[in-house]
């Protein structure tokens, strides 16, 4: 039986507040880096937007302050010691950012995450295509959820890489809840799918529906996983940020839909895994073997209809 | 707060010998049905290919006696009791059976399921798609796993149907692993979705594989029901049936995606929930409104290829 060993390793982080510099910000990253070198570590994934807090809790309406949380290239000036010390320890990294772009002449605002191999190189950009929330501000909530309004879908579909020995997809938060994301990435024989998130268990309102936060979170990575043959690594922002309580619960989870670590607090906090890019084999040569047991012609609803149509 | 409660019952069934008649599995089944009746169950799910063993673990090669174990008709002489009981109970029920269908002057073999209301009306007709297994023998092989060989792909899609007051799909088995199966049932409604299944857990000579058996049933159950806001009540064959050991662990999943209840035997057994198919209506306006939040323009992939094609 062959393998393909690969030390993968989630950083998750800590609030991160308003008034934090990207300077700070980073300096916490590259100390999570020093600590997985430490530990055998080949490639750390970071959180969604991870070089500010989560600013699509608040109405903004001065696109000056909102372009402030945006990225305009990567890496910048603030950025550039993360790459550098990525490059020095030879890992390779995810990492989520705002990404302030201009295409054919007009600005556009991204949710983007990037895989960066152990040179400092960007190998791959991913934009996220399933925005949650709310273009508008929904009244007398604490917390908004305005990702709709301060980003627009990704227009990079679901690619992969071929990177760290294996075959690598990306995805951002809210995208790991839809079965969609992980089979188009498996369809082109993704074995390691990574994940960055920001994701609270306070700010919906319905008591129901918040307490089951982290189990939704849990049980969608475990499908995404099984159902794919593939593993997930999921960074996570966590703890009280400005007053919103982010649930964390990093982790690592094998193509057996197992979970193979987890974090345990909710501040910054390295797990690692080994991840054999080979586990994957096993179901795609049975259960999940796609090209003996998929029946694609009975799955026409799934690109014709964006919302459900119900029947007479 | 409106509900539309049901009560939904799923009847597991212990083994059934080669030996054993078709009278004496419904004369079981009856009883089943009985005692859903005193626990107020309105509406009960029977397993996959319900009246027989599990025919597909052998290789058999005498027409003849594969299509014993296939229906020509439904009711037949021997299956009508069930019929009779259900309506006299009031009771619907779902069942899977072998189906022996002449279509187009030809012999067709299903995997096949219905949906028979409380007053024993067939209402709807469903025929597996995603089967598992081979059509040649494996060799070494204890039990086989031939559905392959004896079944064809069922040929009538994911159809919904409007009964219980609400909008319920079907699927056997195998189907349950499979994220296209429940978003294509979703993207018409579905609000419950019945499974009959018979999974070993001792057949792929596989150890990594076996053991997991158990919490791979679980969790494709619960991602489904999450990811599309359904009820999904799954009826299971169990115990050891001809030297197979069948998994049990019958349940009954919520929309989100909480165990509401599920069987501790594995023998014949009906456990039941209170479903309120008004639950999923939650999701469908928040993080599920597939309307909102589904990009279809990405999701192409999983309707252009069956099996994987890796990137260069």
């Amino acid at each position: 039986m062959t393998h393909r060993n690969v030390i993968v390793g989630c950083a998750q982080m800590g609030p991160i507040a308003k008034a934090d510099t990207r300077a700070r910000v980073v300096k916490r990253q590259v100390e999570l880096l020093r600590e997985a070198k430490g530990r055998g570590v080949e490639f750390v994934v970071f959180p969604e937007l991870a070089f500010t807090t989560f600013f699509p809790r608040w109405l903004i309406e001065d696109q000056t302050e909102i372009d402030f949380y945006f990225e305009t290239e990567m890496p910048g000036p603030e950025t550039q010691p993360l790459f550098e010390a990525a490059a020095e320890l030879g890992i390779g990294f995810y990492i989520g950012y705002a990404e302030l772009a201009v295409e054919d002449g007009l600005r556009r605002h991204f949710n983007t995450s990037i895989i960066v191999d152990r040179t400092g190189a960007i190998v791959g950009k991913y934009r996220k295509i399933h925005l949650p929330g709310h273009a508008e501000p929904v009244p007398g909530r604490d917390a908004q959820h305005l990702e709709k309004r301060y980003f627009e879908p990704g227009n990079l579909g679901f690619p992969v890489w071929r990177t760290l020995g294996g075959i690598a997809g990306m995805c951002i938060c809210n995208d790991r809840r839809w079965p969609e994301t992980y089979r188009v990435m498996a369809l082109q024989g993704a074995e390691i799918v990574f994940v960055g998130y920001n994701t609270p268990d306070d700010h919906t309102g319905v008591f129901d529906f918040d307490q089951l936060t982290g189990f939704h979170h849990q049980l969608s990575l475990q499908a995404g996983a099984y159902q794919n043959a593939t593993w997930v690594a999921a960074a996570a922002k966590a703890g009280n940020e400005e007053g919103s309580n982010m649930i964390g619960l990093s982790m690592i989870v094998a193509p057996s839909g197992q979970i193979a670590t987890m974090a345990t607090t909710t501040g910054d906090e390295l797990i690692s895994a080994r991840c054999d890019l080979e586990m994957g084999a096993l179901y795609k040569r049975t259960i999940f073997d796609f090209a003996r047991h998929r029946e694609p012609a009975h799955y026409g609803l799934i690109v014709e209809r964006k919302g459900p149509i119900l029947p007479e």
